[in-house]
C-alpha cells in the first residue's frame, strides 16, 4: 500500500513518523513545504524539510521541537563575537546540512536530489520530496509591520504581528518537484494524508504549486486531513492565532471548510467531537495529540483505517 | 615607531605577536599571504589570515598550530554522516569566520574591510591586512602529481609529493590591498620585518603582488628577514624539504640568497652561527625558536634592535 503525506514541520513530521512505523517497509512518500526556505548567512535553509528529515532519522530534538538533539552552539557563539546575525539559531551539527545543501545547490544539483541523498545516508526509508525545486517564498502580510518574509514573521517577530493575508511569492511559476509529481501519479497510491500542519502556512503553499490542488481534487483515492485544532487551540505554533486574525473561528469545522472540495474525510480530536455535525464530510474522532511514539503510531493507524472505510466512495470531484 | 611585518601562518604569527607585545600601543601592521585561500564547501577559507587573527586575539590553538583553542568538531562529524568532504577540518567556532566572511564577500565587501572589522571586534589592535583583495592562488607543481592547488598539496597530500616549481596564479593581475599599499607608503614606517614563514610558499606570493617587491627594494628603511631555518631544519612545515627538492641547501645563507637585494639584514638562529661568514649582508644571531610568549617577545626585541643598528645605512638599491 502506497501513501502520500503532505507536511510542514513539527506536527506533520510526527504523524509521518507514525505512518512510517505503521506502514513498515510499505511505500510512503512525504511532500514537504519549502516556502519557509530562506537564505541565511549565505546558506540555503529548509526548516520543514530538515524537521522531517531529522524526525525520520531519529536525530530531532523532541523538547525544543526544531533542530537536532544533542546539539552544540559553538558556531553561534563565535558568530556573535564577530557581530554576525544571530536571530536565527543554527546548531553546529545542523549547520552541516545547510552548508552541504548550499554547496550542492550551487553545483547545480536539485533540492529533490540532495534531500533524497541525505535521507538515504541517514538511513531514512521514507521518500522525502520537496513540494518544488523552484523558489516559492511565503510572505506574511501583517496589519502593522507590512509584508514580512516568513522567517522574519515566525522567528524574528515570534508571530506577534496580526496577519491580514498570506501569499506565496513565485508559486504561480513553480512546478511540482519531479518526485512529488511521480508520487501523486503513482498508480499504487491508496491514500493521501494532509498532516496536522498549519493549513495556511504549511499546507497552502504545497497546494499553491500549480497542478497540486487539482490533482488532489481529482484523486480517486481518499484524501484525509488531520485537523491541527484541539479544543479550539493549535497544539503548537500560531495556527489558532492566525485563524482568529483572519476572521476564522479556530475549530475543526473551519479546517474542514478550508479544505472544502479537497478532502474526503477529516480526523479530529476527541475534545472536538461536538463539532462533528457541523462538518459536512465524513469525520473520524480520535485522540490527535502526539506526545510519544505510541501516540504517533496510533493516530497513523486511525488515519489509515479511516481512509480504508472511504476507499471506493472517494471520487474525483 | 611604525613597523610592517610580512607573514604567512603559524611561525609568522608568533613573531607578529611578539612585535605586538614589544611595540605596545605602537603602530604595527601585518601584511598576510592570501595565496593559500581557497573555496571549500562553498566557503571562502583564508588559513593564514585566520591564524594571524586567532593568534593576535589569543584564540589560537597553540598545540595543534592551526584553528581555535577549545574547539569542537560537531559540524565535521555531521558532515561526514552526510557524505560531505572532510579532508579539510573546520571547527565549529572557526566555521563562524568562514561563513561570515563568505557572506560579506558575496555582499560585495572587500576581504580587507572584513578582516579589519573582525580584528576590531575580537579586540586586536594590530592592523591585519591581506596582501591583496584580488584572487591569487598558489599552485604547487609536483614531480609526480602534476600541478596541485596549495591546500591539495598541503593538507590532502600532506606535502608528500616532491616540488618542482611554485607559481602564483592571478598574481600578475593582482593589486596590493589599499591597506597594504598604505602601510608600505606610511611616512612613519621605520622597519619592515619578513617573518620566519616559508619564503617560497608564504612570503613569495606577497612579493609577487605587483609593486610589492619593488617597494621593499626601494625602501629607505631597514628590511629585516628572520630565517625560518634552525640547524638545517625548518621549525615547522615543509620549508627544508621543499628547499632540498628545489636543489637548495636548507641553510640560512640560502635564505639570505633568496631574499638577495630585498633585505638589509638577516636574523638567524644561534645554532647556525657558523653560517655568518657566508651571508653577504649584516646578520644578527639570536635564539629564533619561539616556544612561549617570552621567546616571541625576546625575538621581536632582537629584530627591532637589529633594525635600529641598520637605520640610516639601509638604502634603496
Amino acid at each position: 500500500m502506497s501513501v502520500l503525506a503532505l507536511s510542514g514541520g513539527v506536527g506533520g513530521a510526527k504523524l509521518v513518523l507514525g505512518l512510517r512505523v505503521v506502514l513498515g517497509t510499505g511505500n510512503l512518500a512525504v511532500a514537504v513545504n519549502t516556502a519557509d526556505d530562506f537564505e541565511h548567512l549565505g546558506l540555503h535553509v529548509s526548516p520543514d524539510l530538515d524537521t522531517v528529515l531529522y524526525t525520520l532519522a531519529g536525530l530531532n530534538d523532541p523538547v525544543r521541537g526544531w533542530g537536532r538533539a544533542d546539539e552544540s552552539w559553538n558556531f553561534m557563539g563565535a558568530l556573535a563575537s564577530l557581530g554576525g546575525e544571530t536571530w536565527f539559531a543554527l546548531g553546529d551539527r545542523d549547520l552541516a546540512v545547510h552548508v552541504e545543501r548550499t554547496r550542492r545547490l550551487q553545483m547545480g544539483e536539485t533540492l529533490t536530489s540532495i534531500v533524497a541523498d541525505m535521507a538515504s545516508r541517514l538511513g531514512v526509508a521514507v521518500r522525502i520530496v520537496p513540494m518544488t525545486d523552484d523558489p516559492v517564498r511565503t510572505v506574511v502580510h501583517t496589519r502593522d509591520e507590512g509584508p514580512l518574509p516568513f522567517q522574519d514573521y515566525f522567528v524574528r517577530h515570534r508571530c506577534a504581528p496580526a496577519v491580514a493575508e498570506i501569499s506565496f511569492a513565485g508559486a504561480t511559476e513553480a512546478r511540482p518537484s519531479p518526485a512529488f509529481a511521480a508520487a501523486i501519479a503513482d498508480p499504487e497510491l491508496r491514500t493521501i494524508v494532509i498532516a496536522p500542519s498549519n493549513p495556511w502556512l504549511s499546507i497552502d503553499p504545497i497546494l499553491a504549486v500549480p497542478g497540486v490542488r487539482r490533482a488532489l481534487e481529482d484523486a480517486r483515492i481518499p484524501v484525509i486531513a488531520v485537523s491541527p485544532i484541539v479544543h479550539g487551540q493549535a497544539v503548537k505554533g500560531p495556527t489558532a492565532k492566525i485563524m482568529r486574525e483572519l476572521g476564522i473561528e479556530p475549530t475543526s469545522s473551519a479546517i474542514a471548510h478550508h479544505y472544502n472540495g479537497l478532502i474526503d474525510g477529516l480526523v479530529i480530536d476527541e475534545s472536538d467531537a461536538s463539532d462533528v455535525e457541523q462538518i459536512g464530510i465524513p469525520v473520524s474522532v480520535t485522540r490527535t495529540l502526539m506526545n510519544d511514539l505510541d501516540d504517533r503510531r496510533r493516530l497513523a493507524q486511525a488515519v489509515l483505517a479511516f481512509a480504508e472505510t472511504l476507499t471506493g466512495t472517494a471520487t474525483g470531484s
